[in-house]
């Protein structure tokens, strides 16, 4: 059976990215794609890379027929995607990819993006969209809110530790390191290759990255707690991938052990040999989340590597991972692709 | 049915592209990998992005049982490709990646390689891979010699020119611009990341690149007198795609419109828009291959511009597509991904 | 002696190129820097990279006092430029480094940059401002206009040849190789590190690119008889760099004693030994340009490969290296640092 | 008056960036260049970016003789610069800018480098090299023992705050980024453009890396008890820069003013304005540090985040400036280039 699906915002990377993954599935057609300010072109137009796709021309929202589509992914600015879900028809399944349904408190969110929720309605009933940690709500949901794509690494790296006590909870450092499309295809002086080729930088220092958010909701939930993490995220002069380096106080071994029991039936997740270390070339255009553990030198303490490709795994893998679980297909359904290597 | 398949020299940049490409391929299943060098390694070891798939621990080649082997794909370096080969069963369905059968004329493969051809026996019954113009004889072939990727790219956007006559065969200039990956795993300085990247530069110049034998033979075969272009590889910094900027002399209309005839049934060739360029970037990590056709200011001058991926429509893409003939399975099986962007 | 400069545009990368080059000259003292928009702002907040240097604040242009102001870079956007050295002091001497001084023909500037010249006068005393070939012009020059970098580097590879008749005229061909600081800091989709790195392409194909009126300009004057070139660019992933890859028809040990003899003086052209080719990255960051000649396998043709920086040799670099003889000082003060590598 | 120097192990990236920054340096004459397996060679065949320059012949080390030689710049490998300096003249002033003189404790550098030290009568007047904090002991030294680039990096950003007791010693985590050239021009498939641009992995993960035998010396000596920190290097998609984050638990603003004290006359060090962040951009190819500091949400914690070029300042410009010092000049001389952005 052939689920039909609209995406909304397909003129940015995300966008693109579930076109690239969908291409693969053997179950979903797009039926629907929409941007506003390129209604009337083709995806050829905006993505060259796209041109063997037969598509839908790029339209508006409003624009399309919502009846006899079986699920919308949203791949919309943050509150803007309010805004349009909102106005959705009110039993169209939805995989949100904005970051408007991640957080439950109305106040936390207002706190970290500025602005008052716009679809409090909406947002009570979305699930979180960690598939690995919040499976069985995602199959029968409604909304689902995908992550941040750095808020999903930090995540693989510490839901089992938080979970099992094996760190200490107040010490908890990220270390991230981020490819420039996690910042989309907007236009600024930073992402500019002439500015950043050849240079890195760190950027929202502080504790000040919206991401953060999501973690303190997450792990304070599961620690039954309040848990704030130190987060610090880097930009690297590359396209894709998100390396965290998260530095904890526990047992290496048991740390491990943590993993290997937590993850051992996860088809995505790949915990690596004890002591190696991922890198983010080695899951780029996959859905795999390559984790390491290493002892430090100093007793007490370890350091956990996490490694996914951000618009991948972080984002519009994600996005279709918990599309499939939400149309009843198998959730690796177009979504076990081998990384691109070199 | 699921075809069994070996592949020798799995520990390059093609035998991993082609162990990436399988992966998605329905009816191949990997029975046998070979490194000699790398023989009781795994897969994971020697290529951490593929640490996902189920795969034969690397071995030596006189280690497989090639009863039950369906086709074996030869991803070895020249010369040692023909040594191998030779002593494979005769009756083993072959796609070789090295150079070494691609020349029909053994004193132009000395010439252009320096060595005796060692298995003329072989090389008799050798097809040239370029499937697009080859493709009943592959259907029938049972030792394939896969193209050089230059060859293969400046052939895309040659060939139906020369075969209708719509050029000037004495004037015909290919710029080409290539990533690092052509070259291989091959420790080598000028491979090096300090040293390639931030910097481009021709290498190979005044002809004396071997992929001009390819070009020699087969344009010359197609004019029915002797064609010599000019070509000038570019090593750029980037790690696949090979960008062909074409120099000819023709009407550019006439050139647009041989393509498009010539190319309209093709799945992996996409015509671009008269007057358009591709980008290397747009075919990243697919099978696909970009021709563009402009005008230049000077009339009766055109420029064709071709752009693949070296390691997939350049090389291991080929490779399996000639294998889906050689097996019976639909051309285009396995390989419709769309590129990878950004 | 101290001469005192006012660089106008000094917020955009060849401003930026002037102040680090200029931070080396023993004799030359920044008085004014002008950015309209970020007027008010010192040079360490728009580029952290001048943090180290004792700059003045930012202004408006007409809070420059020129009195006391010995030399007046204009780093403008064309089109800006005219219309601002046309009301600055008549016998200010000026470097301009915008596209606006360089045509000696108004038809020409107007058929090339689309709007009819605005400062007509100013354009008749302009010297065209390739160092290497003006040099006794410029010497006595109140107002001189840097070329385009890839008319530049275009320049270096023929000039000599057209002079000394060496080559066709009529069969010309240049294919470029651009890095991305060539076209500034502004904010363009093509420009972001997504887009750009990982891949490349042509632009302005077909004999578009405005950098084409200056080689008509120049080479017809040259020769006596108009002749027009094929120019291509290309955007390759890097920062800074131009490689010119010139395919021409003579002969080639003819094309190598030319430029021996025409450069054999020059502190900055390099003529690398016969049959070599340069690199981009050999000459970063440096006033240098390196070239290279190679004889074809096919008789009568050859390839003359220049590579240089452009926002040094052809931009910034060039343009001190005027000043320097406008102002009296060695041609080569401040200039003579190694190229960056790796 | 002119110094004369040599520099041991020319044909290395250090080595050649001695060679870029002593051509800009007024008093500096290099009288020798050695290159034992590339003896013979022109610097221009082995480093083309230096062919404008009039520089000896490679040489074997045994061809040079040091009568006259004021100083010698040692570029050799670890180990090999030990036996090279036993051998060399008592009382040639020496910097090394290997490893071998680092460790005052020849137990420490065995149990760092797995050999016992081979020229221990030398390093017990091997004066430690980071100018900044050892300039009087270097003024009268006969050999200087260059700092590891990343032991430099995180010094800086730490040394004061030891010194000054602002932060908890036995919570320091050091997470560095780190450029490819830092490892050298050495053939390692890990290097290569293929395997590294695109992608960015931890290395010398647990506390293995060899720069932890100069923190543990400098930071104990410093804190007059045992102090060790947790340091994690990454290597990166660029050939030039350190970034080091450092997470350090002390009050940030008694941070930042201790460095502006500590700072305030230092001519390579910036300090950012509070809450800001550098980039290793920002610093490339010149003798500058930059230095920032963010208070974390979480109170009592703070990041130091500090960038320089590893063959600048993290070595070749450290090795300058110290033998500026040795040789009675003034330390900044040939140094004050502004960093090359973009």
């Amino acid at each position: 059976m052939t689920h039909k699906v609209a995406i909304l915002g397909a003129s940015g990377y995300t966008g693109a990215e579930l076109v690239r993954l969908i291409a693969q599935h053997p179950n979903i057609e797009i039926a629907a794609l929409s941007a506003e300010r390129k209604a009337g072109m083709t995806m050829a137009e905006v993505f060259p890379h796209l041109r063997h796709m037969d598509l839908p021309v790029l339209c508006k929202i409003d624009e399309i027929d919502f009846t006899g589509i079986d699920l919308c992914f949203c791949a919309l600015p943050h509150k803007t995607s309010q805004e349009v879900i909102a106005a959705l028809p009110k039993t169209l399944k939805i995989v949100d990819l904005s970051a408007d349904f991640r957080l439950r408190d109305p106040a936390e969110y207002e706190k970290w993006y500025g602005n008052a929720h716009a679809a409090l309605d909406q947002q009570k009933e979305a699930v979180y969209g960690l598939t690995e940690f919040y499976r069985e709500e995602i199959k029968s949901a409604r909304l689902v809110a995908g992550t941040g794509c750095n808020a999903a690494t930090g995540q693989f790296a510490l839901r089992p530790l938080i979970a099992a006590g094996v760190i200490d909870l107040d010490d908890i450092i990220l270390d991230l390191k981020c490819a420039v499309s996690g910042a989309g295809r907007s236009l600024k002086e930073n992402l500019l290759h002439a500015e950043l080729s050849e240079g890195y930088n760190a950027y929202a220092i502080g504790g000040t990255h919206r991401h953060l958010g999501e973690f303190d909701q997450e792990f304070s939930k599961l620690a039954g707690r309040p848990v704030k993490v130190q987060f610090t995220p880097h930009l690297v002069p590359a396209n894709r991938g998100i390396l965290a380096t998260v530095y904890v106080k526990g047992d290496a071994q048991a740390i491990y052990d943590t993993f290997a029991k937590a993850y051992s039936d996860e088809p995505f997740i790949e915990l690596l040999p004890f002591g190696e270390a991922p890198s983010s070339h080695h899951v780029r255009g996959s859905n795999f989340c390559h984790i390491g553990v290493t002892q430090d030198r100093i007793e007490g303490r370890a350091i956990v590597i996490a490694a996914l490709d951000n618009l991948t795994k972080g984002s519009s893998g994600q996005a279709l991972q918990n599309a499939n679980l939400m149309l009843g297909e198998d959730e690796t359904t177009g979504l076990m692709m081998a990384p691109l290597f070199p």
